[in-house]
């Protein structure tokens, strides 16, 4: 068996764009672009996309996870396989965009709606997957379906409350998910043959790099740690700069040398990026010398090793300055994730795939996490990236061209026949 | 005639410090100490503080700015004369403190109780005042009552709202000010004989020095500018560091230097301090690279020139950091006050009454603004202030011993007994 390797795959540019319109009604009005997991809105989405899975012929169910799972055979008289899996997310940030996670869903889906039009049977099942809440969703917690496939949605997850004082655990059981069956993962290592997850770059790389698509070789870890500085909030107009004690300006030291240290190790040869984007102040003030910052710093690195030392070795780097301003600080932990790599059979199959479809491509770590981290769990994964508008995303401007969607939908077709012969070949 | 320079004032400690008691009992029951001017308890306490005007023998009336102003009349036969005036203001911040602007009112009607009850008159008429609304109102507007004393509480103030949407105009008249009458100031220049303040130091110098006396030499001006930071939201993780454009890093940068500056300046020779108390963070999501900080940065100099000069070379100092991090700032006024002198009438008389009592002092600037900055504009004015704990002050814990209102209270009777000799010598 050959793949026909001349001519681009028989999607349907138009239908695939049709839902992607669609889908985006689907928000609160007045904050284009919201879809919140778990809201009316969501819901909606969800009805009209079983819908769009059927029409696609394929078989769809909710798992007990909440995820909304799509399936097309394998050929009649395939050995027993495990799935071939595509899929993200159709929940977004409050006003995020139209395509984040949507497209992996819904090129999915195109993939799927091509290949049953056609008549072409893999040798694999195939599998779409809309996975429950891969957005912080307002119980706090992100990923909410892939952690159920992989069995990291634990029982004080699901304890966790919305403001409203509804459990997840009650919020996934009104939305059709089975939170209750939940005692182990619902699918277990070597239950997926591969899983790709088509979706935008959300920063500006290949944009710059004017490459069609981006093949992604890890998603990063993240560390974020949470900064506590104690000054003394005094009256700002009669404590004399030689006594105060000013938590801002702590702070500000470590800000500064969090960025400066990030600068100097990003390409060193590693991915490092470290970001202060959460700062609270007391007495927040005009006239008064600040008393308390607390502040969260999060470092993103392709990279282990720069993971586990730059929060300590930043901290250790500052502390003759916070002296100096005679503040104290403390620094916790609130999370830490491990760099998640991609294998190289989905890796090489994506590009194959460009090859045969005549597309440049760029091997880039994900600065993002994804559900296909959880995925990992199941099996080989990997990534394909397309650009988007100067690199922005959770923004209501987060815009592709339908013309690089198409481009990213047909490396997902391609890659999944590339990988279900291969695939196959090896079983 | 001769002041009696042997022993001590005739004050009645005891009676001194009940009235500080007894005051403190009109707080908000849940957020001690909190007497909001323009509140019901404000309004209890100024109707408790008017029988203690009368009380201590004086006439009192609330006067068309809403200020509350006990008069003892200058001796029979005396010529015509303008009165020598003390006083302060009741009113205190959220979650204030029992002594800011407290005593100057209390150890006023004490020092007029004293002179009372000794039959002792005056060369001139002797004023207590207790100021409306010293600190920022709920209208935005602080020193309400010396502003309108001074003729410069404007349409635009009076117009100002409060977040229930009522007017300044129309919350003074319910505490029975007359507004409508501010048509010029309520005292002209040459109306004050003398006025002479007592007040909480408010900062750590008299403590530190162990001196129980400073007398104030000038009321600092403040230069208020509000700093906007511009960068750009992106995802924290996906945008590496070269491209990102962090308005928090920028404001780091600000935050730094304005420290720095104004603690290279201090003391060479001026009083400077400078404080950046108010910041605000767009998005603030720790998985976002802050797009825009709007802060507010307060100069506050005994030195007209160094206000003058401060906020502009600091901005042109970091105008290449800030380049450097890709991010757009703009620096525009708030507010800008001059600093006010004291003078050398009341200095003096002031320090020739702590040497009759045997107090040691120190001259030092006030780093707070006080309503004497408006009293200024009717004639001569001074400030006497005594140590509190540790320089605490507009916080719950601020505090003083009874024995240093004492001696505050004793120089402030003293000094108008000096001022009362001096001026009627020299009129």
């Amino acid at each position: 068996m050959t793949l026909h390797t001349t001519g681009l795959p028989p999607l349907n540019a138009e239908r695939l764009w049709r839902r992607i319109e669609t889908l985006s009604t689907f928000t609160l009005p007045d904050a284009p672009w919201t879809r919140r997991a778990f809201s009316p809105e969501f819901e909606q989405a969800r009805r009209w996309l079983a819908e769009e899975f059927s029409n696609a012929g394929m078989a769809v169910r909710l798992d007990e996870g909440g995820n909304l799972v799509g399936r097309l055979p394998a050929a009649a008289g395939a050995a027993p396989r495990a799935p071939i899996v595509t899929g993200s997310h159709c929940d977004t940030v409050m006003m995020g965009g139209r395509f984040d996670g949507i497209i992996g869903v819904l090129a999915g889906i195109e993939v799927a709606h091509t290949l049953h039009e056609n008549g072409i049977a893999l040798q694999h099942p195939f599998e779409v997957i809309d996975f429950l809440s891969e957005e912080p969703s307002d119980y706090g917690i992100s990923c909410i379906g892939s952690r159920a496939i992989s069995g990291k949605l634990g029982p004080d997850m699901l304890a966790a409350t919305n403001p409203q004082g509804e459990t997840l655990a009650q919020g996934m059981r009104r939305i059709g998910a089975r939170p209750e069956a939940l005692i182990g993962p619902l699918r277990g290592k070597g239950s997926t043959a591969a899983f790709v997850e088509l979706h935008i770059e959300q920063g500006p790389v290949l944009e710059r790099s004017q490459l069609p698509i981006g093949v992604v070789t890890n998603i990063v870890g993240i560390r974020r740690v949470a900064f506590t500085v104690r000054g003394q909030a005094d009256h700002a107009g009669t404590t004399p700069m030689d006594i105060r004690q000013d938590a801002l300006a702590g702070a500000a030291c470590i800000i500064g040398a969090a960025n400066r240290k990030a600068w100097a190790l990003a390409g060193q040869p590693h991915y490092v990026v470290a970001t202060v984007g959460r700062l609270s102040l007391t007495p927040n003030a005009s006239n008064a010398v600040p008393g308390l910052v607390e502040m969260t710093m999060e470092v993103r690195s392709d990279n282990a090793g720069v993971l586990a030392s730059f929060p300590e070795e930043l901290f250790a780097e500052v502390r003759p300055a916070l002296a100096g301003l005679r503040v104290q600080a403390d620094m916790h932990e609130v999370s830490r994730s491990q760099p998640t790599d991609c294998q190289e059979l989905v890796m090489q199959g994506i590009e194959q795939a460009c090859r045969q479809l005549g597309y440049a491509s760029m091997r880039m770590p994900s600065g993002a996490g994804h559900d296909a981290v959880y995925m990992a769990a199941t099996g080989p994964i990997g990534m394909i990236f397309i650009p988007c508008l100067q690199g922005r995303s959770h923004a209501p401007e987060e815009w592709i061209e339908p013309a690089q969607l198409l481009d990213g939908t047909r490396v997902l077709y391609q890659t999944v026949r590339v990988l279900d012969e291969q695939l196959a070949a090896l079983s």
